[in-house]
């Protein structure tokens, strides 16, 4: 047997939990039931105290580290952060990472079977938001005999989750970890997310949604959709350093094949996410993503919708991120001042844009894991 | 009749020129010959020497200020700075606009019918360059007997052609008008162009660049790239200002109709320019920003590719813009002052973004009309 690096959590399970009681969603309507496929890492201790619960962005899943078998080539999505003697030390930690109901990789999502028609959800499926996300994640939290997790934590879409868990459920959370996420989404975050979700509902395969069961994919729509969104993760510096403007041949073919480095690279990331990437679940994510505003009901004042929060906060943001830039932080780290919240604030030196929060930086990992072992020491590991 | 604004060139009627000796591009190819649509404002004096030449961008067309008839609801696009008593004062300069080669208003372009082969030239026009449009713009000033310019001038990919002016044919060009342009595209630039390109390729419609004679078009495609290109020409202050987060009715409706202002904008957008503009001239203009790089045949050093130009230049930049950021002109005036160029440059205060070239800005204004009057002056005007 393949031996696996030895800070890696190794081989890795995937569980699923159905839940049978109908779950009423943001939007009005009500699932009878639904299931979550997810993973964990380390062991939950005696009290249940030492139990953290990672929330996955736009693309992401539950399968957050290690390996599903010992011929995969890369590990679960946040390797760089969990395993043992990182800073989610799966010595010291309950890890448990869900994918979102809505998803593509196993939980309940378009992709399912809608009980009361019989028929594939496609674009039936109701549009899910971040408040309900952490409430199928409360569940999940039942189920596991949790209480409170010892933080909850995420990058992106996933630091957002982490926010409204804070303020959801105040009770159920010492500590929120929230990285490279913003308090909103800007105008121009919208205006990139409308544009995907054209690209995808504007391919002749997308068919109203109804894709599976035509048996066409809207494989351009969504390849067009990653490509935009690696812009968007990729930070201009890290593009210029990555692939500056070089060229795939010694010279310039004046035609439409890829010719600069990062045609190609684009080219291969829209391609390859279409296998793995179901179209409806990425519309889905966005919208979760444009309607997150936790002060939309609190006079847009983000310290009044944090004023009950009871956690203490660790807010990471990086230098070169245009997506959601230090500044988007911030935002979020005076409105937790204002309501005299704990709070810790770093703002990573990086060129990796938005990407940086899945690499390895040791100043990022080093400020990571200085917090979460005082989260471990809390929690008696 | 409908009375134009007084400080408006008024009714223009755009005019062609047909040449009939073969031009060489720089891909290698020969055209047999080619027509030229162009629009002109102001007159021509005695000695030739108050002609300016405007170059447009991406999108751009001949139409660069007035009316073609008295119901036209918006006048040319740099109606802001073209006109009488305006910064390219008409009653002082003869002003000459083209639409460009590979262009789509009416000069010789993929539209147009290949001679050799009396088919619609579609996919099998040639890629043209920067450099192939200024040679092109020599024949027009041949033609019109405008020996040098005063000066030649235009914004984006029109400031890359006024640079190229001052490399091309130093002895035919007094000043350089480069506004918010850059020196060779980043590689992020490039990125979204690519996924522009790939947009239009992908559409079904585009039936290998063949859609005239297929009785198709891309118009989704187009639609997606225009879309693109107009998050990248707002800045996000100029998109927050314009639209925020705003509603287009009073509450979320959990659905994928345009609900947030910013949608429905960029939807009109898109829609609106698959009427008037063609996707093959769309990949080819982007074509021709992608490969712009006067530094690449001088060791990749900007001022060793300006150390022949005799020109004076103006740069102008915008606070806001991201496409083409004030660093990027600044690259630019270094190289100049390296190789002791006359140079004036200033960076606008604007919100916004890369459209502010076309925006009634008083500052901006005043700079390019206070260094064009000096130009005039010059001139005997």
């Amino acid at each position: 047997m393949t031996a696996f690096p030895k800070d890696s959590v190794g081989l890795v399970v995937p569980q699923k939990v159905a839940f049978d009681t109908p779950i009423e969603l943001q939007c009005g309507r009500t699932l009878p039931g639904f299931e979550l496929l997810y993973e964990s890492y380390g062991e939950l201790n005696a009290d249940a105290s030492n139990a953290i619960l990672i929330c996955h962005a736009l693309s992401g899943d539950h399968h957050a580290a290690g390996y599903h078998s010992a011929d995969q080539s890369k590990p679960g999505w946040w390797e760089t952060a969990i395993g043992p003697g990182k800073p989610f030390d799966t010595d010291r930690f309950f890890v448990v990472c869900p994918n979102n109901l809505g998803g593509c990789q196993g939980s309940t999502g378009p992709g399912s079977v809608d009980p009361e028609s019989s028929r594939i959800y496609g674009p039936d499926f109701p549009v899910v938001t971040v408040e309900d996300w952490v409430e199928t994640q409360a569940r999940l939290a039942d189920h596991l005999g949790i209480q409170r997790w010892a933080a909850v934590a995420g990058g992106s879409l996933g630091g957002m989750q982490a926010m409204q868990w804070a303020i959801q459920y105040p009770d159920r959370i010492r500590h929120a970890v929230v990285i490279a996420a913003a308090p909103r989404l800007s105008a121009q975050n919208i205006a990139f997310n409308e544009v995907a979700r054209h690209a995808i509902r504007s391919d002749p395969g997308f068919r109203d949604g109804r894709y599976l069961e035509a048996g066409t994919a809207p494989q351009q729509g969504l390849a067009l959709a990653r490509m935009l969104g690696h812009i968007t993760y990729l930070s201009d510096e890290a593009m210029r350093n990555k692939f500056g403007r070089d060229l795939r041949q010694d010279k310039i073919n004046f035609g439409f094949d890829a010719e600069f480095q990062i045609e190609s690279y684009l080219r291969h990331q829209g391609a390859s996410f279409v296998d793995r990437f179901d179209a409806n679940t990425y519309l889905l994510m966005t919208k979760a993503l444009d309607y997150f505003n936790p002060a939309a009901n609190h006079d847009n004042d983000l310290a009044k919708a944090l004023a009950g929060a009871a956690a203490s906060f660790l807010l990471l943001s990086f230098s070169s991120d245009w997506r959601f830039a230090p500044e988007r932080s911030r935002e979020i780290v005076a409105a937790l001042l204002e309501t005299d919240k704990q709070v810790t604030y770093a703002e990573i030196e990086s060129d990796d844009g938005h990407d940086a929060f899945l690499m390895t930086n040791p100043n990022y990992l080093a400020a990571l894991g200085g917090y979460l072992a005082r989260v471990a020491a809390e929690a008696g590991e």
